[in-house]
């Protein structure tokens, strides 16, 4: 038997708390929605569990969308680590969700279908219809996706996320690991669900099943071949992560 | 007559508004206290004056201390410019101000002296004594500051600022203007002192004169050669400068 792997660097992952469309129903995908009050404050709680555990981030990764960067600011903040360096990315942004980014959700189920509904959500290869240039919801003319040009998604599926993450985890978020830096993630949903499925190899049919819960660091130590020593990492608060996943997967029954 | 220059670049320099310590009247330097209500909102009108003038940041530089960095976040994030890359440096600090770190203006007035105090606040070679490690208002032992090993300021003249600033200046703040990036440092009174002072070439003896309001950006366009087109640059709300300016100089009388 050979013994674990001695862990080699430290990854964390944080996915914004709560945002003021979560609450509202709407889906969000890109549009640049503010955390909730109740958001606000899963951040700030987020940064106490990085200080009372002394798990201090030397710098930070963020999407370019607000609920992220704020997340990250609340908790750094917090966590007396607000001076560390900063990067950002457009890779890391949640799911575009095409043509349903800003339509109500239940009106949606109703129009569409239950069935259509759910490959939509949690399909791994089903995008929602392409968002027109024209939409009110649209990035078209955003400044901070002007440099994609046409490559600039107006549709993802998460099997699009996972691909267009890839080479910023193995990138610059890998470059700041080996050099021995611990590298804290704010992100969301869905391409936080992409970094696990490409750290832990979960299968194409398991990754939609995987719920990370809002505003509780996700501890990850790896070895040199950025492989987890402990699979599916362990988060700061075991116990408040299992209640609020629990509490995603009774919502469905 | 040649005509003026064509503008090449534009930097924004914002200080940050009122701190914790402002109020209370204490020396601050390099001591990490947070902004007061009234700097709060002085950091969300510098953001509106951004996006009211159009003049929106691509790159964002800060110091490493709270008020300088959450005066950007703040001010970015009304402007919808949230999402720019951030770099930061000890280089654009306070003036770290030595033993005085934590001590009451009034109280070291009176223990030294009229001539003594504003050689300390004004003079431009004369740095307070040095702040002892064991001292609580040290910043031996600060994280953010070890890589500085025994270069760390104990305190610090203005003379003492422009020397550590100016490799800042003309390296990663000149590599974003060339490269045509509008270019926001969020720094304090007096490193943002020692930019004008190198940007004007204010002499060594009127630089202490120059007062610097809190909140309100101010625009610098630049020359091929980082020279102003306008010696002083242009406040985005003139007259609160003019206001801000004035109330500082009868402070003195």
């Amino acid at each position: 038997m050979t013994s674990p792997a001695a862990p080699s660097s430290t990854l964390i992952l944080l996915r914004h708390g709560e945002s003021t469309w979560n609450d509202l129903g709407l889906f969000t995908g890109w549009v640049d929605v503010p955390l909730s009050e109740k958001g606000h404050a899963e951040a700030i709680r987020g940064g106490q569990m990085l200080k009372e555990t002394g798990l201090l981030p030397d710098v930070l990764h963020t999407s370019l969308l607000r609920r992220a960067i704020n997340t990250a600011q609340l908790a750094l903040d917090e966590a007396d680590r607000h001076w560390i360096d900063v990067r950002r990315s457009w890779r890391l942004n949640e799911r575009h969700y095409g043509d349903l980014q800003g339509k109500d959700k239940k009106s949606t189920l109703q129009e569409y279908g239950e069935e259509q509904f759910q490959l939509w959500r949690r399909s791994y290869n089903t995008p929602p219809p392409e968002i027109s240039d024209t939409n009110e919801y649209s990035q078209a003319g955003d400044p901070r996706y002007a440099d994609l040009g046409d490559a600039a998604p107006k549709t993802e599926c998460l099997a699009d996320v996972v691909v267009r993450l890839e080479p910023y985890l193995y990138g610059p978020i890998a470059d700041d690991l080996r050099a021995g830096k611990v590298t804290l993630v704010t992100a969301h949903g869905n391409s936080l669900r992409a970094v696990v499925k490409l750290l832990d190899g979960v299968s194409d049919k398991d990754i939609a099943g995987l719920n990370i819960p809002t505003g509780i660091p996700l501890r990850y130590d790896l070895d040199a071949d950025l492989k987890p020593i402990t699979p599916g990492g362990v988060y700061l608060d075991p116990d408040a992560a299992k209640a609020a996943i629990n509490a995603v997967a009774n919502q469905g029954r």
